[in-house]
């Protein structure tokens, strides 16, 4: 929206229009928006931006390549697109889950992010699945609404920030279970529990909810095999700019290191990004840069 | 919003409820809407946090003192509020241009953000008053939509980056003219032109919009009281996760150092604020963390 806003000449290229917010089924933490369907959040956001001149192909992107200071971008279908700039806004997949039947209740009781969906479970009993920080983390902020929360862990104990750990074990409503691996999500319309192998026994656990966190995977692949650096988790490095090494390639949203995972986060490194585009854009830099062996 | 959502108990305390964007005619740049009034948009976003109880209190903050581990918020009514964690978010305000009717006109043609109100004044005729690289981006970025942008410099000729600089020089649509002092807006229910002196003599110039860049003073006195650090522009001084130098102080938007002063932008950051208190509020730190003398 931003870049179209600014006159750039605007392509948003991608196989999934709106990406992961669009799956979430109810969006309550976009400021301006109590609740809102993720889809149709999604749809505002790319409306707001089409009215701009933006415009949106939706295929798949197999290749970025540095050709002089033209970036080519080739696409599932066999097209080629020719940008002075890119922004990379590849987001991350979550690890899924591999248990039986998680795919099946994937946002009908099966969540990746406590701070988006923790609410709908006031009161409930649930499961955080993992055994980093990032699950300590989620079975804290769920504690806040839950009922009851368990941690399931595959090793034996959660390895958690000392704080967060000591929070947890003080806490009557977060109880770890170590030594665990969720082999099925159980339910018929909505999920009633898991269940667990445990020292070679199968258990079952009552729970309404099952937050998966187990980790996220950036899409990077693209970002890396143009050139530009990425950190030892696959994130792609920018600075407050959203700027690359890579001059006149930037970076937004889940991709990128260092950001508080959340959609107005991504959306504002965006603005960023697009902005940072426009003034590289308009620079002295890229009107006199030549290329290798030109005058 | 955030905060509130986290189970933190949130007090909102300040004079004008939603600050500066609540001042804005029409904005089209918050993502997700495409046109909304500044006021409107601004009685969403407390909505917004009201629905996860925070409160809202509408009195000029006179001073924020630390006692020990405690914040103290003072009042102009005389009422004293405790907190353990402050988020300043102050803003700034836009120096105003000194000159008669200027305050009459504001939001009516006279305008204090291209990047906000340009696209009102396609193939229109406008001026920049200001004489820096902030007047020097607004005329570059009015003139991808007005028919003429004079800038109107007080001394001898515009102190912009010299990209900005010559693409200005090479732009057949603006025009720089020296020497001038704005005394007066002209018009009658709108803006209909300037009145200038220049080199002794009165002038007048025909222009339906006035965009004032002389700069923003950041409202950190109170930051600056409580012992926040500040940079030369008096701007405060945060990290990526909205911490100041004082523990249990974190700062968002306008009022901080570095940013793309726009609203998105300051939404995020004050979310990034909300959340990085969260984290201090159930730290480890801040619960063993003591009183001089005390045990």
């Amino acid at each position: 929206m931003y870049a179209g806003r600014l006159n750039l000449r605007t392509l948003i290229v991608g196989e999934e229009a709106g990406g992961l917010i669009a799956t979430t089924t109810l969006v309550e933490n976009y400021p301006g928006f109590v609740s809102i369907p993720g889809g149709k959040l999604a749809e505002r956001l790319l409306e707001h931006a089409k009215h701009y001149g933006v415009e949106l192909i939706e295929e798949r992107v197999e290749e970025i390549r540095q050709n002089c200071n033209v970036f080519e971008v080739l696409t599932s279908s066999g097209s080629r697109y020719e940008a002075k700039s890119v922004i990379l806004a590849t987001g991350t997949v979550h690890r899924k889950l591999p248990a039986k039947n998680a795919e099946k209740f994937e946002g009908r009781g099966v969540y990746y992010c406590a701070l988006c969906d923790a609410p709908l479970f006031r009161d409930r009993k649930v499961a955080v699945v993992g055994g980093g920080d990032g699950a300590a983390k989620e079975a804290l902020l769920l504690a806040e609404y839950a009922e009851k929360v368990y941690i399931l862990c595959r090793d034996e104990g959660l390895h958690a920030e000392p704080p967060n750990l000591r929070k947890i074990e003080e806490n009557p409503r977060i109880e770890i279970i170590n030594h665990t691996n969720v082999v099925e999500i159980l339910g018929e319309e909505r999920v009633s529990g898991v269940l667990m192998q445990r020292q070679g026994r199968e258990e079952r656990l009552e729970v309404e909810g099952v937050f998966v966190a187990i980790g996220g995977i950036p899409r990077s692949e693209l970002a890396r095999r143009l050139g530009v650096e990425v950190n030892e988790k696959g994130e792609v490095v920018t600075d407050k700019q959203a700027r690359t090494n890579l001059a006149g390639v930037f970076a937004a949203g889940d991709v990128t290191a260092g950001g508080f995972r959340q959609a107005i986060i991504s959306v504002a490194e965006g603005v960023t990004a697009a902005y940072s585009a426009y003034r590289y854009l308009t620079s002295e830099y890229v009107e006199t840069r030549r290329c290798n062996g030109e005058p």
